[in-house]
């Protein structure tokens, strides 16, 4: 991508009025920014429910089995089925395998542990209907990394069989913001700006600890899980997010890897319709967990 | 690979002597060792002289043009063209390209900064024969890999134009020892004893402080080096290289892609002839070289 192309994402970025106060604005805001990627094609898009939840199937064409789960991104507050539909069905295109989006309840209306434990129901059900953990997979970017990372945790402390894989977009999985990338990013992040973690993060915790390890899963224990990508831009304050998280995973023996990209965004991943980079990510996640979903 | 596999292999290395106190003991061990991976087929070793120093190139059959420029590991005290044939032939395959494993001077009879002078030598010799910067790549292990990122680092710093991309294993960049890694890894780590690295890096440094940016370049500049490809093994006290390195890449804006091996020991590339990851992180590591070698 030429730096022109990039300037042109990041202002988009920045006049998108993702920092309103009013969350309806927000809101509105963010499913209109969404719409950058539409569905790809080759993928048809099908609404369903699941454990009480609007999903929605995102089904490649050229269908080689196995399921993603896909927790979207938000700061738990904002993004639904529509922001991340062209960014999911760009993974089910790569992958070759069903996407499942899940409609978890977001804050301020429904505060935690309520979009934890919707992920982790909507898991359950899917074991119940009867698909083997092994051809499951979990995706999600930003909060919604943090739900992935939460939901494994909570499917081994539930001994319950864990997916196959696991791809981490930008995973926001500090609500403290102890990261010290925090600082020194601040002046290239175009998305995650100054005050948005206290203030998307305070919403949903409504008073329980900022270093939950549910809420904030970069301090939970990550023996036990699967294999992990993590994709992150250089541009980000929260960069230290996915370096810590790839540490405390190699610390616990689990296979991890991690790409950093340079001078990408936070979640770049949600302009894959005129970035190069962002499919490229997606290409290459969709093989990792082909590849794991054997 | 099974438990057992690498448990044998865990032996084989506890048992090579690596940490005689007399360095042609370990040396000649070292030699014993780097025999478990022979030559591979379809890769033919030549003998050749550049800017002074003994080289051997490994060609594949199979060529489709372009150089890695590779530096063995063993400390700055141990390692050769022989103990690194075997997996640099595997490289050499995997990439489609012709391997140059560098005999550069070792101490304690050649001290600092004898090795990444002869690294920067052989590799500006290479341009100088009209060889593009962009047809060459480096690659490394352990101090092999510390001479990677100095060599980039002089480049630069010397206005050359620089390679496209390198590929680290268990880069050993900090002679300072100051990862945190090390005492929670003590137990797991069979090749990096306590000791070790005072012990050799001490026999290089020969006086020059430990945090020298040539000898440990973790400490040095990393904004505008080509792409990084980072493999580990998680069973290291030199983990924390590794997950720094990839860290100062990150906040330098630079490429770079790490993969964390779980329970994999230091370097397990050197046993790619039983070992199916050794194997494996090479088959990988030399499709990244290819696609940055156009």
């Amino acid at each position: 991508m030429s730096d022109q192309e990039r300037l042109a994402i990041e202002d988009k970025v920045r006049n998108a009025g993702l920092d309103s106060e009013d969350v309806a604005v927000t809101r509105a805001n963010y499913e209109r920014l969404g719409t950058t990627t539409p569905l790809v094609e080759g993928v048809i898009a099908e609404p369903g429910t699941i454990a009480g939840l609007p999903v929605e199937y995102l089904r490649p064409v050229q269908d080689l089995g196995g399921i993603i789960l896909f927790f979207h991104g938000g700061g738990y507050m904002i993004g639904s089925l529509n922001t991340h539909r062209g960014l999911a069905s760009h993974l089910a295109f790569a992958a070759g395998a069903t996407v499942i989006a899940v409609d978890y309840r977001l804050a301020p209306e429904h505060v935690f542990p309520a979009a934890s434990d919707d992920c982790l129901a909507v898991y359950k059900a899917l074991l119940a209907e009867g698909h083997g953990a092994k051809t499951i997979t979990l995706a999600g970017d930003s909060a919604g990394g943090a739900l992935v990372v939460a939901t494994l945790m909570s499917a081994r402390d539930a001994g319950l069989s864990l997916p196959a894989a696991a791809y981490l977009m930008s995973p926001f999985v500090d609500l403290t913001g102890s990261g010290e990338s925090r600082l020194p990013k601040m002046n290239v992040d175009v998305v995650v700006r100054p005050g948005m973690i206290e203030g998307m993060g305070g919403a949903y915790l409504n008073g329980v600890a900022t270093d939950n390890p549910t809420a904030s899963p970069l301090f939970g224990e990550y023996a036990g899980l699967p294999p992990l990508l993590v994709h992150v831009g250089s541009y980000e304050t929260i960069l230290d997010d996915s370096m810590r998280l790839a540490r405390k995973a190699a610390m616990a023996d689990i296979s991890v890897e991690l790409k950093v990209w340079p001078k990408m965004p936070h979640v770049f991943q949600l302009f894959a319709g005129e970035l190069e980079e962002g499919r490229q990510s997606l290409h290459e996640a969709g093989e990792f967990l082909r590849t794991h979903l054997g």
